[in-house]
């Protein structure tokens, strides 16, 4: 029987033994020459082949028009009226507030935030060039790619903690009171990393911010809107209905993507927000853009039909990405939890599972994972600047590969965890 | 018979007599009460329907792949390889100087630019929105919508004068001398929107300038790189090895797009440039984007095959295209170039005609025209900031309309135009 003593309990010649348990079994690891990647938030082969559909919903040019308007064409910069109503249902919003794009809300975040870094926001008194200083808010852990593009135009990155309600907002609330706080980031729901659910306490309080930054933007990158693999589908509440509500309707801008949904690589992306941030941001769009791919819009429309058709899509997705969480979850609490020296959230949707393993070891986990030939996403990548103060925080991305090739995968990240916490206890210096 | 005496040998009261007939002419145009529109490059509805294939070419989740590489998951920043050297085909530069973008080469250029001022280009000694000053050559006429990009930065813009052979090479190589000169639109072949094809001196002065800007760049829109309407394909010199020979190989920046070869609402983009500046985009391009619509690139590799392939479909696009500048054509040959106030030139390629009437009137032609139900690019809009110092350009864009609707046009357009010149001619003041 597996001994499950808390490393805490243990003496020192217990852990030093320990130690060479772990130590003979990394290296029988190494000795498979194993090749296994959890780095990214890549949906699995089996998931793009579920959508196949769409790849000919459009067959014949009768199939391109939406209306009298023919997707084929130049045109409709804030994207086929269909697409806007496809997004305003599963986001709960107006059409109105919908601008659709390209494959990826990625580039339409950065366009936003390298729009106010030219030209500035509706509300921009300048544009955020020409500020002394701009600050931005990451709740940590956090998305890396979207702390990169704040970082990449000089902001200073100001670190929030994360809690399972959502952004600790005491200190939100405390940090708007600075006017070259310019914004924050945000995953409502199924935060990544952590895979939490904003409150709606959390979600009100965002709408009742008062910042000093006129131009203040709550970047609402509502990811994983529809991304359950666990349970049924989890309503949530308009930011856009509740800023308008509260007086502040332009505070916050919202994007989501079928990137999860239907392709990665060739997706259908869009920004919700009130009309007016809309007209704006459509102002400084039309001069980087004639239209975006609208028969890959309308391809998505007819292909996903409504939100109720969309879950439904979702719900097959989840009996493949469910089993995969479950190896990690399974691994984790038979492996790791008796331990004691870690704790993690468990997720019922999003993409990812968050470990904190041993603070100061984290580093040193993953660096052994990769001499075992398992790569994960770098230690510190979820925090501002990819410094984790804890060293602690691990993302486990356990999309991708075959549920076989994750049950070997967690096999080396357990004993890599277990082996650095090990080193640590046994030479805390 | 018609009378075809040039205005500028009538008497005053002859000129207030053809006044008089085409004033009559215009009520009964207007009579009819026409809604049409010549106003932008836009493909017809015939040609979107010949590449219908385009729409189910990838049928099947084993379509999906460019070798080992799955087009509908995330990654391949630079594009899938395959759609990478169909551009290399298409353009004569190498596979590894293009990067492959989604549909639209427009916001690609924006990109450039946006990049430029935010963060500087490969050898910007500072961002450009650091810089005291930035001006831009404006060949001009233009695109308009070149202009206003490099506009909506607050950059100066510096017209160049247009000649048959391409810029005025004396004026370009004299402004560059400016080190607050960054840079120069160009539409090397078939230029929007004269049609004039840059002589191959031309192209070669371009590679041997020697500008004082470190980070100098010609901003190369290939955008009609393979659209002749009107006899064989006629090959051009890659600036980009040119550039290479002359030893300022990051000097061009190319683009291209299918917009106007499969579908304007839904074609594929691509950058081409030295290696050194396609790495160094691909840096600041890899926070803004994962990657690009793979599945669109591998779906336009896959309908098009190679150049040949796409020159053959160009030949079958340009039987829909040819008649309708041919409308154009004869319409001013017949009606307007007797009269001997205007000029144009008749280009073989591309999607436009530039046609210049007598000075002073292009605005109040255009403005008749409108009061007649047709719509054509605003005067001036070929010019930087919208302003023909002459006001004698119009760009005429006829590949929308069918035939008949374009004849109809050219009748209301024929008729405005000479009435502008003879309202100026019986009113100079």
């Amino acid at each position: 029987m597996m001994d499950v003593t808390p490393y805490s309990c243990k003496t020192k010649a217990e852990l030093a033994r320990e130690y060479e348990k772990e130590l003979a079994h990394f290296e029988a690891c190494k000795a498979k020459k194993l090749k296994l990647n959890m780095a990214r938030g890549k949906p699995a082969t089996a998931q793009l082949d579920l959508v196949s559909g769409l790849l000919t919903v459009l067959a014949d040019p009768k199939d391109c028009y939406d209306g009298a308007i023919d997707a084929r064409n130049y045109g409709e910069l804030a994207g086929l009226p269909c697409a806007r109503a496809y997004w305003a249902d599963m986001l709960a919003c107006r059409p109105e507030e919908v601008f659709v794009g390209g494959c990826s809300s990625l580039s339409l975040m950065y366009d936003v935030i390298a729009r106010a870094y030219s030209h500035g926001l509706l509300h921009s008194p300048r544009p955020w060039c020409r500020e002394e200083k701009v600050k931005f808010l990451c709740p940590s852990p956090g998305y890396d790619r979207h702390f990169t593009i704040t970082a990449s135009f000089g902001f200073e990155l100001v670190p929030v903690a994360m809690t399972p309600e959502g952004p600790d907002m005491d200190q939100v609330e405390s940090l708007v009171k600075d006017p070259s706080v310019k914004g924050i980031w945000c995953v409502p729901k199924y935060s990544n990393p952590d895979g939490f659910l904003y409150s709606d306490e959390t979600v009100r309080r965002f709408a009742k911010l008062t910042p000093a930054a006129p131009d203040f933007t709550i970047m609402w990158d509502n990811a994983y809107c529809v991304h359950e693999f666990e349970g049924e589908y989890v309503p949530f509440l308009d930011l856009i209905a509740l800023c308008r509500e509260a007086g502040r309707p332009d505070m916050v801008i919202e994007f989501a993507s079928t990137s999860k949904i239907t392709f990665a690589g060739g997706g259908m992306s869009c920004i919700a927000a009130s009309t007016d941030n809309i007209d704006y941001l459509m102002k400084l769009f039309s001069v980087q853009m004639i239209s975006y791919d609208k028969v890959n819009q309308l391809r998505h429309v007819r292909y996903l039909k409504d939100k109720a058709h969309t879950i439904a899509l979702m719900k097959r997705q989840a009996e493949i990405v469910r089993p995969k969480f479950h190896v990690v979850f399974d691994s984790l609490e038979r492996e790791i939890d008796p331990l004691g020296f870690s704790h993690w959230n468990r997720p019922t949707g999003g993409y990812f599972i968050s470990f904190y393993t041993l603070p100061g070891t984290a580093k040193r986990a993953l660096a052994l994972c990769k001499e075992a030939g398992v790569t994960m996403t770098g230690a510190g990548a979820a925090f501002p600047y990819g410094i984790d103060p804890e060293d602690s925080n691990i993302r486990i991305a356990p999309s991708l590969p075959p549920v076989k090739e994750l049950e070997e995968a967690m096999e080396v990240f357990c004993t890599c965890v277990k082996l650095a916490a090990l080193e640590k206890m046994l030479d805390p210096s």
